[in-house]
């Protein structure tokens, strides 16, 4: 027997939470609360969801009674009868998860249907052919949602109806056709599964609450929820609502609206209205929905009861919603609020418009900006002087903005399989459904023929942050033969198209790119985030050119600096490969002191381009054997140069080999088996420190880190290589320099003797990626062919390459944090692994009570952002 | 200034330990306070030792002050003057480090000797061939340890000396030869050095002690404290004694002692005696030492007072001595008396008779032995059935007992390359020195020409537990050419001869062997060992053999059964193959099924050599590609079986690879991705238990361990696959059966959550290869080639593969046990990585509160040891 509660009725539930109710469950409560016309009905708890996977996927007797109760009390209030034969009640059931996962989860509309309650419909409204409608709607929604059975058959047999009748439109079929469909749908039903149809409305209610308990582990679900950092244990509510008709004739309709625009954030209702049709028919963009004048025309006070509703919510919930509702014969019912998914740049001006009008304060703004969403504002748009040259092959809407160019690809699986070989490809579909969601993620931008600015292509790209051009309906897509027509031009597979999501624009060929700019709202949303941020925002930059974007983007200094990639340069490989293949100490230092001048000169630049802002140089990191040659002729010059027979280069090169080079002769293991690689590297970074302070008249303060330590005594001993060469050459310089010598954490045990360490290191950066290597014993290189079982098990839900594992490597981070300072409270500690510019991990690194995240130059605005967020949301003891 | 005392005089210094004075000092402190007579003097403190180092590897002038107030005071004590022109004082400057470091430190004789004391000596003595003897060794040990030179030179100018003549014994020679020889050194001194020898013994003191201290950081020494744990950090205290002489003509003499054989054990004092010698011609082996029957022949009161001194001795340390003395004009003085090092044997037969006398506790004669040494003891001897059918080639002193066999090797450095290259080698030399340390840890035994039962070569194969025939007289080695005649027979370099070190006899060709006997003095100390331990302890052992080898060793069960190794068998490779190469589960399984039957009938063999004792079955834990071939031939059969194409054979070889196997798909991610392998494996695990429970009659209860484990939710998963698997089975066989799963902590995030996983887990066992692997970033199969850097540049002392770093993977262990028992108090805890033998570790296992370790079958006895010396060390609280 239950001894809690698993059902409650909207008008019951108000301020039980998300957590209970799931995002729409509490959403209707809340709405009822503030009395906005809904049908009612009641919620399912997502612990219900949590009962029905321990009781091995079955609904327990008492929580089937209690559905039975609230379906009683629907009835009580409305007067209707759930499977009555005059006034049947029929309900729609929707899943809720705790935040919104469109078109993830599965809704089935129409339920109560059978021979007896159509029937009573038909008499009822007077109307057969939207009672007939209804029926044939909720079979199929039944077998393919309740049923986990494939539409496309009965999808054929409506076509076929019409087709053969000449319609064009669903709304051409007769009542009597329709009839004809039920009975063809219910023979189906029982070839299909074996059994006839339900009739009994209890039967469908609690096969149709199981789908949606089962659809919350579908693998698009899952896919969706690896994406979106959503924990497997939330599970989701289901709604079970009385329905209302938008397809009970003219003077009835559906449609969705947006407070505000989601693409430009335009402070104006922004919503589309289908007459005479239920929602899926927009949602799924079957029929392309009309504007919403056409409401205004149509039913002027409906209209105006609309926008003031619409109004009235947003300035309840203080921040754009998005909303269904459904017109039933002249009257308006609100089906569901949420608040929108916007593009990036509407977030940006959404927020900073709410700020304006007083609704919210400048930190609720920085939170509603997702920092990730960030990216797509950063990157190139195309050039407005070359597309005033071009003529477009097509046009459709501007459904999700950003420039995307690529060669054309007709499936998700090829998308997939193409970019993982590194084309470049835009998916071209007819409408997209929730399969393609791993081929959107793929592609550059998404271009289809059919369906609305809600449609899922549209609403699914925006999330993405992906370009999105939709309902191109002059393109002829031939998804079998791989070809595109646009205006009688053919295009195949292997041919470029670009797309512009902010106009809906599209061209043959590739189109130059310009810069984003960075100001405006953005730079209004940025300059708060900076106010409110604990941590500092460094990037990860081996280039001047890097470190340059990296200061337009807001980044505080160099966090990272790789000094490997400063090898491989084609005069520079030579000599490295000199010095590695040398067998004694004087050739080393000869090939090193010609590859001295190099280093100086890129240091020099570098520190020119952060102008006076904080460097942090890396030592050498990788094993030497990445930099050998395996080709012939590179032997044999190398050999050659030498004085050494390529045979002799060989062995060398095969001594060098390691079993598991990650965890072997690397980092500052270098510089104790050849302390003159690390002396070279002081030299030339103390050189070119010295020659920028004094080009730029300003003091530098070079910051070298020791990478790969595990011991103090090791870091001493390479410390002490550094110390005494840049001592060395600052007093030949005659000039006044500080610097700092730090470490990478980056070893399980460094982690755990930071105690130790601590006292000797000026700073700590944690190397994340290292780090989980390590943890976890998983080889970054080779984790990609086994992960994707661990996310199929539910063993992870999250890559630990990606999201920083809080666990356990987060574990190991708080420790060195607290050990380190304990021993010296001036212990300057941030992160440089890729983690560094992932929300999720810079709200744990602010919470670890870290300095600063460095992250690669294109994701400094997500840490900014995101750290301000963090540090709003949990604030530090000052 | 100094603010502490940094030099003690003997009568001073009792009670203030071994850590301050050295091993050496604190005897002497301890002989002069129980009235032993000895030569007087001072010991400068291990303190004295780390100023040194401290003060850039200079003496300070408050310390250089102290030191000559001591020497003051031995003047006015003895009444003779340091340089003085009537009654000069020599003294004798050693090393003595906290423990025993036998040969590794060095020593200067007779020092304070220049032209005017010697003359005096002269005068005081009456004898002219004594004084110039002392001074001549004076000059060549300064020459060659204060100085460091090689005494190579030297040596030749006495030998051609002794050529020229026809003398065969140093005594031979003059005193004008001798005055001649003093004036040949000098100026070969001033020769090399470009300076006069000095002439001012206090000079000669400061550089003296300075050479001590210097000593310490010699390439040798560090060997040795590295193969025997002793820290850098001790350092050495330095002894300045007033020297005594055996060289002063026949009423004179000197010798070595031990109270007890040091051999086989036997109560009866051994000692060697040399008369008219200084003590470095006994130790050295120049010349070989007569039987203490000489003293009691020529001095019969002294050598009762011998006799009773060191029985007083060994009295009043409760422990067999090992003394120098010497004679000096019929008055007996010890030059020091420490513990003995012994043999194995002699350990365990010492300890019981010393228990039996009454004079220690069994506890204390557990503690008395060596837990590594016992090694020598597990390992065969020489057949004695088939030695008597043997004639010896040779025969020398029974050093150090055990059977060797091996090619000749001719110099250390040879001894050392060949046994890398797996070659048995026997270390065959005139006399070994400090520099042959490494070539005798290679050899499989030692054979020298010269020297006695104390003989360096004796000494140090002793210890080292290796076999040893000294002093084979009739040997002709030539060094040069690299061979060894006997009798008239020559062997060369790849000759085989067995050596016999428990007779000294040294046979031809190899011999065979036969097993050790585990009872006696063994049996008695370990039957206690296993009354104090508290830890128990385990076998790793894969095939029946070795569990046998183990259950006889004292192994109270299997603590990992490897079960890869079962799957390389000649007709089970080919079937691991098909199932890695199938590309989907049906013939996965069809594969495994095949594979099924062998394995459980390994397991069965194991269950009934166990005999009821628990066995511990790890899950396959190597990456799959380990198991596949390389050769072409191999290819296509695989191919043909599995009707691929070659090619295709080889892609899926390729796709396999892994660029950091360690870290790769292994362990327990094989069972993730493919279940069927878990599934089959518990499927023959418990088969094969319910059959041996049934055919032993008594209760198996299977352990079956998860490799690789590093989260909870991943061990559930595993865990479901075995349990499922297993209840099946036990439920078709319609017998009881209780099994247990748990996991090994190899992962460092593993043991960061131990909290979450010993909820889980039935038990954990300690994989600290693959724990100190991820710990430090280290691969084992690659830190071969920058670990010796790091003992090099002392950042680490041991090998953390060899003995468990306590620091960094010792703390996560503790956290992991700590963490595991807070939320299991039930948790079976243990080790299963190589350390589970490794002495010291095992003293960290116990005090770290693990149940128990396990080990190779041969180190099953030296765990018990050690375990029993924990529990002594460290008892638990009950």
């Amino acid at each position: 027997m239950a001894d809690k509660r698993y059902v409650y009725a909207f008008k019951d539930a108000y301020g039980l939470g998300k957590e209970l109710l799931g995002g729409k469950g509490a959403g209707l409560a809340e709405m009822t609360h503030i009395n906005i016309p809904i049908p009612q009905g009641f919620t399912i708890t997502t612990e219900a969801c949590t009962l029905y996977y321990q009781n091995s996927k079955k609904l327990p007797d008492y929580l089937v009674k209690e559905i039975f109760e609230n379906v009683h009390k629907i009835e009580k209030d409305s007067g209707k009868t759930f499977g009555g034969d005059t006034d049947p009640l029929l309900v729609s059931v929707r899943s809720g998860a705790r935040v919104s996962m469109p078109g993830m989860m599965d809704t089935i509309l129409n339920l109560g249907l059978n021979d007896k309650t159509v029937a009573a419909l038909v008499k009822k409204t007077g109307n057969e052919r939207f009672a007939y409608d209804c029926y044939r709607r909720f079979i199929l929604m039944f077998t393919n949602i309740a049923k986990g059975h494939p539409r496309d058959d009965m999808d054929k047999m409506l076509d076929e109806l019409k087709e053969k009748n000449g319609y064009k439109l669903d709304t051409e079929v007769t009542a009597e056709q329709l009839k004809d469909l039920v009975k063809e749908y219910k023979a189906y039903y029982k070839k299909t599964f074996g059994e006839e149809f339900p009739t009994d409305p209890y039967d469908q209610l609690i096969e149709a609450v199981t789908a949606v308990f089962r659809s919350w582990d579908n693998p698009r679900a899952n896919v969706y929820r690896k994406m979106n950092n959503i924990p497997y244990e939330w599970g989701t509510a289901v709604n079970v609502q009385s329905m209302v008709f938008g397809n009970m004739g003219e003077s009835s309709g559906t449609g969705v609206a947006f407070s505000r625009s989601p693409s430009t954030g335009e402070a104006k209702v922004f919503a589309e209205y289908l007459p005479n049709a239920q929602g899926e028919d927009v949602v799924a963009g079957i029929r392309t929905p009309l504007h919403i004048e056409e409401l205004e025309k149509r039913m002027p006070d409906v209209y105006k009861q609309f926008i003031e509703t619409i109004k009235g919510m947003e300035h309840h919930y203080r921040d754009m919603q998005d909303m269904e509702f459904t017109v039933e014969e002249g009257k308006l019912y609100f089906l569901q609020t949420r608040n929108g998914k916007r593009t990036a740049a509407a977030a940006l001006k959404i927020a900073c418009d709410l700020v304006d009008e007083g609704l919210i304060t400048p930190e609720e703004a920085v939170c509603r900006v997702e920092p990730n969403a960030l990216d797509s504002l950063l990157h190139p748009s195309f050039d407005p002087a070359e597309l005033k040259q071009l003529k477009p092959i097509g046009v459709g809407l501007p459904a999700s903005p950003g420039a995307g160019t690529g060669h054309l690809s007709f499936d998700a699986a090829d998308a997939k399989a193409r970019h993982a070989n590194g084309e470049k490809v835009v998916l071209v579909r007819a409408e997209t459904s929730p399969e393609d969601i791993e081929g959107m993620v793929s592609s550059e931008g998404i271009l289809t023929k059919r369906g609305g600015m809600t449609s899922h292509a549209a609403v699914v790209a925006r999330g993405m942050g992906k370009c999105c051009v939709a309902g191109c309906s002059d393109a002829i897509i031939d998804e079998e033969n791989k070809t595109l027509e646009l205006n009688g031009v053919i295009y195949h597979e292997n041919d470029t198209i670009s797309l512009d999501g902010s106009t809906g624009y599209v061209y043959a060929g590739s189109v130059k790119t310009v810069d984003p700019e960075l100001t405006g709202y953005f730079g209004r949303i940025m300059k708060w985030a900076d106010e409110f941020r604990d941590l500092k925002v460094r990037a990860n930059a081996d280039t001047p050119k890097d470190a340059i974007q990296a200061a337009k983007f807001g980044a505080q200094g160099i966090g990272l600096c790789r000094t490997e990639h400063m090898f491989f340069e084609k005069d520079r490989i030579f000599h490295m490969r000199k010095m590695i293949l040398s067998d004694n100490v004087e050739y080393r230092e000869a090939a090193l002191n010609e590859l001295l001048p190099y280093q100086r000169d890129d240091f020099y630049k570098l520190y020119m381009a952060m102008d006076g802002k904080n460097v942090n140089v890396r030592l050498l990191d990788p094993p030497l054997h990445e930099f050998l040659p395996q080709e012939e002729d590179k032997i044999e010059e190398l050999a050659n140069a030498l004085h050494m027979s390529a045979q002799q280069v060989k062995d060398r090169i095969s001594y060098l080999h390691e079993f598991n080079p990650m965890m072997g002769h690397r980092g500052c293991r270098l510089d104790v088996s050849y302390p003159e690689i690390g002396r070279m590297q002081a030299r030339a970074i103390i050189e070119a420190a010295l020659k920028a302070q004094k080009d730029m008249g300003k003091p530098v303060t070079p910051e070298i880190m020791i990478p790969l330590t595990l011991d103090v005594k090791e870091f001493r001993f390479v410390k002490s290589i550094i110390t005494e060469e840049a001592d060395k050459v600052i007093k030949e310089s005659g000039e006044k320099m500080t610097y700092k010598v730090g470490t990478m954490i980056e070893i399980p045990r460094a982690a755990l003797l930071s105690g130790e360490i601590g006292k000797e290191a000026a700073f700590y950066s944690f190397g994340t990626n290292d780090l989980t290597q390590m943890t976890f014993g998983f080889s970054r290189d080779d984790a990609g062919k086994f992960l994707p079982d661990y996310y199929k098990n539910k063993i992870l839900e999250q890559d630990p390459f990606a999201t920083v594992d809080q666990k356990g490597v987060g574990k190991l981070i708080k420790m060195a944090v607290a050990d380190g300072r304990e021993v010296n409270p001036d212990l300057h500690i941030g992160v440089c692994g890729e983690h560094g510019g992932e929300p999720v991990s810079v709200e744990f690194f602010h919470r670890a009570g870290l300095d600063y995240v460095s992250c690669s130059p294109f994701r400094v605005p997500v840490a900014r952002l995101a750290a301000a967020q963090a540090a709003i949301k949990y604030p530090r003891k000052k």
